[in-house]
């Protein structure tokens, strides 16, 4: 963790591959004998000719002068010439890291190839004089409690009279010093220097303090996870920078607030299967008696059947589709808009404690491009985004097909247990292809938009960033929400009628739903995705591709350099040589990703799936940790970067709150569930106000001899039989004169439907607006804390200011006298001493203003 | 304007009336006898003794020792001893003033009673003491230019050193003194004793800047609006403050944007008149030849009618419902929310150019109540605003009532003029009482909601300000818009049918809609309540009782005091006379009330008055300048007030505009008009593609003889030949199995209703929120700006902090240097004199970040 002299702390370290010309130990020599046995050692094996390599000074340590580089680089083969310009670069780069005052230790690259470090330490004038020129507010809390106390400001004013080094402050802070390294390293370059392959990493080091946490971690993982939430905010705040830290915060919040509605999920849940045994229309279709005979559902060689034999369906969809659900959508809707409210409370909260209040980023804009420059990039935005969006939906679309011909396939099969459980065979393969394809979507398209983005320009780092978020977001909500969309609204409704089908392609048969409803099918596919993004992204992509990665580089290393392995094992790894090994931090993006998504699932179709809050806590919980682990031990430490909000992601998740409203409570209760057709039967046509003959209600008759030629069931045993088959839609009867038209209910039904919507899309809307609106932004704890604060600092400065004032009128007074007399220079010395301790005063008092300005 | 000396400026002017027991050439006098003769003079006529009169000190300008008084008080009547103990308490009062550093100048009291003013001159050094105290932010452009400018700071330095007196500058500003002093008296309990009746009013003067102006506004007035808005905002702001600015540039803003609406709705209006030939229901409706018998009106005394005689009706109602009222309602809805966007805009530049950026309105909670205590207030504030809505309701109920009675009542008339009249006769006069009970309710509300609003106690002046409004928005916005409600949603919807209709009371039918739809009455119901509420609450209410009263108060001055007003006449009457006999200053409460109750009928019903924006804008136009000449001629100066936005009006603003979505855009066309109707017969149920037919198709059939027995229509001369009659609503025939049933058509209209309402509602909500989102709240300019106001400052007062440290380093060892020669003490003193200006700067620097902190 340090440099040799054991005292001064690594700071930064730079990591970087070189390859040399000349091995090490062969420094100096200039004949060409020696030079021959090196090669043996290198494994230079381009055939390029000695002749340049000869020229070369061997000592790389030195610095090349220019005009010989520059005779070199002709005679030099282009890789060579590569690695030696880079040497250059970073030479020329630690030297100017020395110049800027850092201190730098650098191991001997003693090797013909291999990894070399850069060791840095920053001495802490160094560091203030980078914050004071790039305006890097300090911790003010130090300043303030030295402040209000005067007895202490004293003190201290007279030990600083004596002191002759005024810029250095006796007790650096940990924090602030981190932070000031990362900005420094960053405002020099590195970067760039990293994206040329000059140096391959750089990083901050983990230190000991991580080493106790981890072990403290491990102790409290298993037992509680509110305590260990807490103490992780805590941590990671001060240990990775406030942004990580304001992602464990809302992960931690989001966690929390997964309880209560799993909780009510639950019981959701269980009122649907305890009513299940009550519910009047599942029983009356699952009764024997009851001999609905339905339509085929295909072709030729579907047959007739009879409704209870879908009897298994009907009381499952019962467990989704009952009055509790309405209840809960609303609950989740509200749900949603409490959660967004706590969240800026929390974010303020935090903003106050970690002192982020007057914090601003300011960002240079990158140079202008001119509307022509970005006409190209918008356009291929565009155009890509469309593309990709199409793919997704054709993506679902061929999905469909393969539902639709396999189940047409397999209903020709002889084997009677292959066709009964067509639906269910068909339903999950298809719903695992959907899975798969979602997933390989979703890396494809999180490299086309962060290309995209690319391609885009912005013109700052955090447009940058919020843009890459949006497309990402965007394309892949899209690629995981469509089939689910699919399913909620469309599936079933462009079947066409008996007699009159909708036929896609060559003679096969839109899909219908299952005769419970739709909403299962949603349960089935929602629950499916959601459980398999889970586990395949977060555990299998998350965790265990990492680890692969990882010892895949060990074996690497191990075979390219196992000679050397065998001098540098006897003497223990540096901290330095373990972060090396670890996987470099690519940002929070994935991670937010992954949550808002699944806050999706858990918003967007809760009334289909009421365990979805559940299976998020669940998965949470192991996120969290997963996360956390993660972050200490698998990956290099990232540089500390401060952040007030967590910004595009809340305009997200807002935006996902306000469609889940719409979505939720009103298309899939009104839409997809039998919720309103049930109501209106009950209340309208029902003959004594009971669900009896809700069943025969939903069914329309459809004379059999209208069917296409072609069209009817062959090697019907019961065909002679049946007169009439049932379909489920409001239509008018066969002897009607309006025959197969909707009928009268059809429409009351739907504006049933519709006006449900309405009223409860204004009603929730209307409650979140009410929710938002009771629930202040800024808590009052901690408005008045700012409010107390800052009028004490105007006292302090306002009281600062007068007595300053007083004091110079007593200064020019006494100066007076002694103009008169020309005595008491002593005095006189002493004053302007005390008033320079007063300015000193004032201006920590103005930056601490400028500090707490909210 | 000034004091005797000429030179002092009035800044402020108290007033009371006096009366005195004895009168001012009495001065000195203790016998009895001139104190008799005395008497006579006076005006007091109540029966108590001289006896303790005698007691009384004649000379009212000295101090009564307060032993003295106590033993007086017994002996004085309870009218006097109140006029002795007020006079004591303004002597204190002026006192305090004085102790405060005030200067004050009062007229001698020389009558027995009468009015007398206490002018008061405030020096600079009291000014700038208090506005330090009470942390009144000093302008700081001005300090902001010394800085950037160290050539000029030097030399500043350098006579500051030679000046003995430093608190005072030397340009005092008039806009900061101005607001320095209504808050220096705001302080000191002015408003206290104006309310207990020791002083009469407290005031500023209007001046001759004043004067001037009036001129100048006379002089534009009739020339340009905009250049007349643009300057009065600035003068409104200097003059009166922020507050009042604020008012005056909403009101131009709003004014500005009622422009392009106004064009657009003549457009839509125009749409209408040309397109009326074209319209074909209408055309059917007038024509002759198709004879619809419809069903009678009335029970017995009415006969069947033919639809052609309601020829006019249709025509009128197709000038306000055709397709270009859809796109006026979306229009007006996104027209909302790009000005409630351009209002933030506005406001940020002007906070931006006021100066106002960094003020925060900080106020003292008052003492604490518990809940308990507060139970009382809240429960009465619920009850009576509930008890007011319910009187709102029956007041139209009331209307309602009559319109049905008078109806009946005028078709019993055996006057043929009368009856063909019947409708119109009651639609105007019920509108007519309808305006009138808003009038009358309005000020009984306004009146209410203070009351209500004092019960309740809130903690700080501006929680009471925001919650009077409220109160009194709500009401008067229930007021205004509960017989407009009435007639958008619920008139004619609870009719019934022929042969089964609702009867209220004993016999009187529910009143039914014209046959052109219920959206003609509200277009006359809209425009008369509107246009009334503008003409007469604010041409009458506002412009002529203010004159009636000023012109009643000096009648009343001029017979109680007809002898000394000979004395007066002499001389010129002072500013401070003229100022007193105007109106006292009340708050912006009743102008921004009524602007925002225009705002509401612009935007909540425009669908059926396309003209509602012309007629406002029109009203604006004379408004702005009434209010203008109100502010400047016919009102006290106000208090100047800083404030940063318009507050809670903001709020209110913006929820309109979020229900005008929901009523204008979707309730009216789709509910209240015939839009959706024609649209579905155009596009499903007509046999060519036109609209012919349409009449026929809305009008369902009734069997004469399934009439009840006595609602028959009397003495009809074709009873016999009416086998059908026909009533607009979609029903089932006579001849159908479920006769007068809502038919299949009701339903499918119904649906495509509410489907419309859906679509359109979220389309306009995404719109708005779009635009929301699109315009950015601080305009670019501003807050590039402010960004880098804010760089330069950090800049300066670093560089200053490097200076002032470097140039101490040097200090310090020239002070070594010192210790050891013992010399060089002139080198010395002047060095801490620049510390000090550097120091001094720093202040500024601090001084001003805090106020461009945004």
């Amino acid at each position: 963790m340090h440099f040799r002299d054991s005292k001064r702390k690594v700071d930064y370290v730079l990591a970087y591959h070189y390859r040399k010309r000349l091995a090490q130990h062969q420094h100096g020599a200039s004949s060409p004998e020696p030079m021959n046995r090196a090669g043996s050692m290198t494994v230079v094996s381009n055939g390029e000719t000695r002749k340049g390599r000869l020229k070369l000074q061997p000592d790389s340590g030195q610095h090349i002068p220019q005009e010989l580089l520059g005779a070199q680089m002709i005679e030099l083969g282009p890789l060579d010439a590569l690695e030696e310009e880079k040497r250059l670069q970073r030479e020329e780069y630690e030297h100017n890291l020395v110049a800027a005052g850092l201190e730098i230790e650098k191991d001997a690259e003693n090797k013909s190839q291999g990894l070399s470090f850069v060791r840095i330490h920053a001495p802490w004038q160094v560091l203030s004089r980078e914050a004071e020129l790039h305006k890097i507010k300090m911790p003010t809390k130090k300043m303030y409690e030295i402040k209000e106390e005067g007895g202490i400001l004293k003190k201290l004013n007279k030990i600083w009279c004596k002191l002759t080094e005024p810029l250095q402050p006796q007790v650096p802070q940990e924090n602030t010093k981190m932070k000031t390294v990362d900005i420094f390293f960053s405002f020099l370059g590195i970067n760039t220097l990293i994206a040329n392959n000059v140096y391959d990493a750089a990083y901050p080091l983990h230190d000991e303090f991580l080493r106790n946490c981890k072990i403290h971690l491990k102790m409290i993982a298993l037992t509680n996870l509110f305590i260990y939430l807490f103490i992780s905010l805590f941590f990671f705040r001060k240990y990775f920078g406030e942004k990580i830290g304001l992602y464990f915060a809302w992960l931690g919040l989001y966690t929390e607030f997964l309880i209560p509605s799993s909780v009510v999920g639950i019981f959701v849940f269980l009122y649907g299967c305890i009513t299940i045994e009550s519910d009047i229309p599942s029983k009356e279709m699952c009764d024997q008696r009851n001999a609905f005979t339905m339509c085929p559902l295909c072709d030729k060689f579907c047959d007739y059947w009879n409704l209870s034999s879908a009897c298994a369906t009907a009381r499952a969809s019962h467990l989704f589709d009952n009055p509790a659900t309405v209840f809960f959508s609303i609950f989740m809707a509200l749900w949603a808009t409490m959660f967004l409210e706590q969240w800026k409370r929390l974010q303020m909260r935090l903003s106050y404690f970690w002192d982020l209040t007057g914090l601003e980023e300011e960002e240079d804009e990158k140079d202008k491009l001119t509307w022509n420059d970005r006409i190209p990039g918008y356009a291929a935005n565009c155009g890509l985004i469309l593309f990709m969006i199409m793919l997704t939906f054709s993506a679902v679309f061929g999905v469909i097909v393969y539902r639709i011909t396999t189940a047409a396939a397999l209903s020709f099969s002889t084997n009677e247990t292959t066709r009964s459980n067509v639906r269910v065979t068909v339903t999950a393969t298809a719903v695992i292809i959907n899975l798969v394809v979602i997933l390989i979507l979703d890396e494809i398209y999180g490299a086309v938009a962060k290309w995209l983005t690319e391609i885009e320009v912005p013109k700052t780092e955090k447009a940058f960033e919020e843009r890459l978020i949006l497309k990402a977001f965007l394309l892949k909500f899209v690629n995981s929400y469509a089939p689910i969309f699919y399913v909620a609204f469309f599936k079933g409704r462009f079947v066409g009628r008996p007699g009159h089908y909708v036929y896609v392609f060559d003679g096969y048969r839109m899909e219908e739903c299952a005769p419970g409803g739709c909403l299962m099918e949603l349960c089935i596919q929602l629950s499916i995705i959601m459980l398999g993004k889970q586990l395949i992204q977060n555990n299998l992509f998350e965790i265990g591709i990492p680890k692969l990665k990882k010892l895949f580089r060990k074996l690497k290393d191990g075979r390219t350099e196992p000679k050397e392995m065998n001098t540098n094992q006897s003497k223990d790894p540096q901290q330095w040589d373990l972060d090396y090994s670890l996987e470099p931090f690519t940002g929070l993006t994935p991670e937010y990703m992954e949550m808002i998504i699944q806050f999706g699932f858990v918003t967007l179709f809760v009334a289909s799936f009421p365990l979805a809050p559940l299976f998020a806590l669940l998965n949470n919980i192991i996120e969290v940790r997963l996360d956390a682990k993660k972050f200490v031990t698998e990956l290099r430490r990232p540089d500390t970067v401060r952040a007030k909000d967590i910004g595009i992601w809340y305009n997200i998740l807002s935006g996902i709150g306000k469609l889940s409203v719409i979505i939720n409570v009103t298309f899939v209760i009104a839409v997809t569930s039998d919720f309103i057709p049930r109501l209106m039967y009950q209340y309208a046509y029902s003959q004594n106000g009971t669900m009896h003959g809700f069943i025969n209600h939903t069914l329309s008759y459809f004379n059999v001899s209208h069917l296409k030629a072609g069209t009817q069931p062959e090697n019907s045993p019961f065909a002679q039989d049946v007169l009439f088959c049932r379909f489920k839609d409001y239509r008018e009867p066969p002897w009607s004169p309006n025959q197969y038209e909707f009928s009268k209910q059809y429409w009351a039904v739907l504006s049933a439907r519709l006006a449900f919507v309405i009223l409860f899309q204004n009603l929730v809307m209307f409650l979140s607006v009410l929710v938002d609106w009771m629930i202040p932004d800024i808590p009052k704890d901690i408005s008045e804390q700012i409010k107390k604060e800052k009028s004490v600092l105007v006292d302090f400065f306002l009281k600062e200011e007068h007595e300053k004032l007083k004091l110079i009128e007593s200064f020019i007074t006494r100066d007076k006298h002694k103009q008169k007399s020309g005595t008491k220079d002593q005095k006189s010395r002493s004053a302007s001493f005390c008033q320079f301790d007063r300015s000193q005063k004032g201006s920590v008092a103005s930056f601490s203003s400028q500090h707490t300005e909210v």
